[in-house]
């Protein structure tokens, strides 16, 4: 065992005793040390700017994008953002406890399903640091210990956050050990993190695709894939053609590099002459390249040829693949070849169809007659999300607090046997 | 990739399809389906019982022990007795179509979170070939998809099931496809079938502790981990004593081969006196051989030196581990470090104690005052359990039929955009 694996391991190993007396936790600890977290950030703003400053003057020597350094960049502002993210999270309802199931059985036993944290989160994340702040506080909500692994680029400013969060718990009844920065920066720290088998119960990657399959392919924790998003809008014959345009471009152009963004639109052979000429003079006013196959490029000389490639990519841009089929079917087979199973969706006013499409595609969201933007926990209604879980098991869409569970039966009896 | 992994991904590759048609079944199709299997299965008696009988001379002739031809051979009875589970599953409510959640969000969407199945399952099992028509009958129920993959040493049986119960579906609705068994015999085969990443979606082993790890171990599709039980039952300073002897020992004897079974008892030192006496004479006049510490061994000359392996070994035999501890806190503590985390049991009169132990304990089941040996979906009040959980992840403890499903958000609105 290497010397960083020796350090990850001794963190979990400390995270995983911390849990044991997170659980039990009333939700009015944890939420005065929520606020506790926000108020010391607030108060330590200058130490966490100061350390914040150290990571993007790193970034500017290596020659970072400005658009990067502006993500990574914290300003009190920002920080007053965080502090108050942490306060609605305080606000929400503790899952912790809740009884899923209960019965009493014929022989008189008491059955009861309760929820329980976790144990162990392990957050393995990019860029912007005020996921340090976010993941603790979701994870403390819940009542699991957190492990945080952000990227090398943060290290300075992660420190800093989580230094102060840790000593915001002190005398909180929260254990300090609850909120934890994995050691090291390097690949070998993660690679640790990935193989603590045993002491983190759950890794949830929040980032890019590549981020995601690495920790999926590489970790033997078991893992919640995040996020990667090649959604599909299909304009079925029967749509009302000024929702299919509205429709289209903002689940395009609204905000092009979420993973709730669409970058394939199908269309109906039957509609194409009515909806194409309109759709692409209003994607093209709105700066959206379009890659599209023969029938598509019939309607706009500007559209470039899709490739096979054009099918398969998360463009994270203003790009968009559009394809002419001449069916439904056509449409749901397209999509779960090429869909990362995130978020498709049709705009038909026939309720047949929109049954049809329901029933047979098989993703995360299936959205009928909105845009594919919507598929995301605030606008679920959750309050706060970790991530949004492309996987069936375990949890499926914007993973709010309940997801971040598991469940324990608690059987009681009076010297029951078989 | 060699031939017989090709031969395994073709016949994953058909279940994938099959999965699509029989995700949107109503309830009616699939029980008229499950109860022709029944019938069937009755039908063809003869057939499955010679097929029966080739695994049974194959065993026989390799040396097999009399406990494991007993457990492998198929009467008329015992098939009569596995289509009457089969015709009992159909008679279960079906979990698909289920609304988990639903609600109109404050822009009028309509949301609902519906529950649909997980698509292609794989079983990886041994020995009984019950388990074929078991798993095959619970998959369709739950509109999943069965890939079956039984112990070489049923294979004939296995076969002669596998084309009755698909003969049964022609003409049904349900694709026939639905069930299907994993083709070869060998280690190979088994192995193809846990790297048929994105053709099947969880695997599900059903056997010893060794075929378990070995699945959580090799499989890149995702697994859910069962049964491997190391079961404790904690007696209390303020037990009841009657209630303790009898919970001890159901714990223990009631049938010692299933994972449910306690395997090491702890025993707080302040009752020790009045209940070790009581218990070991009752262990012993059941034929238990007791491994204690020395505490224990100061009760009963008979009780055999207990070792370290002993903590950490599911027997799943008449051998218990006996241990005096001076606290609920440190049996806790023997118990997180022991446990495979399946079912623990408290016994005592305490309100404060069952507390701690239920809240401290972090184990799929927690009984105060029960036997172990009621961790059991049949128990529960499940109807049918495909095995039992023993990970955090997705399904925690007796999995029935809406464990073997996910969710999926429809989101129907009227041309919602953000």
């Amino acid at each position: 065992m290497s010397d960083i694996e020796r350090d990850v391991h001794a963190v979990a190993r400390r995270a995983k005793d911390a849990a044991v007396d997170l659980a039990p936790l009333s939700r009015a600890v944890k939420d005065a040390a929520l606020l506790a977290m926000a108020e010391a950030l607030v108060k330590q703003v200058d130490e966490i700017v100061a350390a914040n400053a150290e990571d993007i003057t790193r970034a500017r020597e290596s020659g970072a994008a400005e658009a990067m350094i502006d993500r990574l960049a914290l300003t009190p502002r920002r920080i007053e953002a965080i502090a108050d993210a942490v306060r609605a999270i305080a606000e929400l309802p503790d899952p912790v406890g809740e009884v899923v199931r209960g019965r009493t059985l014929p022989n008189g036993l008491e059955l009861r399903q309760i929820r329980v944290p976790l144990g162990v989160i392990g957050i393995i994340y990019e860029g912007r640091p005020n996921v340090t702040v976010d993941a603790a506080a979701l994870c403390l909500k819940s009542g699991n210990a957190a492990l945080l692994r952000g990227s090398s680029s943060a290290y300075a400013s992660n420190t800093a956050i989580v230094r102060v969060l840790r000593e915001a718990l002190e005398g909180t009844g929260v254990p300090v050990d609850a909120v934890q920065l994995v050691p090291g920066t390097g690949r070998d720290s993660a690679q640790a993190l990935m193989r603590a088998r045993g002491l983190v119960d759950v890794l949830i990657p929040r980032g890019g695709g590549s981020l995601i399959q690495t920790v999926v392919r590489e970790s033997t924790v078991p893992v919640i894939e995040t996020g990667e998003g090649n959604c599909h809008v299909y304009v079925d014959e029967a749509a009302d053609l000024g929702k299919a345009v509205a429709i289209a471009v903002n689940s395009k152009t609204h905000r092009c590099s979420t993973c709730n963004t669409a970058e394939t639109l199908l269309v109906h052979s039957a509609i194409a002459d009515r909806f194409l000429p309109a759709v692409l003079a209003e994607l093209k006013d709105l700066g959206v390249t379009v890659h599209g196959d023969e029938r598509t490029r019939s309607y706009d000389a500007d559209v470039v040829p899709a490739t096979e490639d054009d099918w398969a990519t998360e463009y994270l841009s203003l790009d968009l693949a559009v394809k002419v089929v001449d069916s439904l079917d056509e449409a749901v087979d397209h999509i779960r070849r090429y869909s990362t199973a995130h978020t498709e969706a049709i705009v038909t006013d026939s309720q047949s169809a929109a049954r049809r499409f329901v029933e047979r595609v098989d993703s995360t969201a299936v959205m009928v007659n909105a845009s594919t933007r919507f598929t995301d926990g605030g606008e679920f209604g959750f309050g706060a999300e970790i991530g949004i879980s492309t996987q069936k098991l375990h949890a499926r869409g914007p993973m709010g607090l309940p997801e971040m569970t598991s469940t324990k039966y608690v059987i009681t009896g009076d010297g029951h046997v078989r």
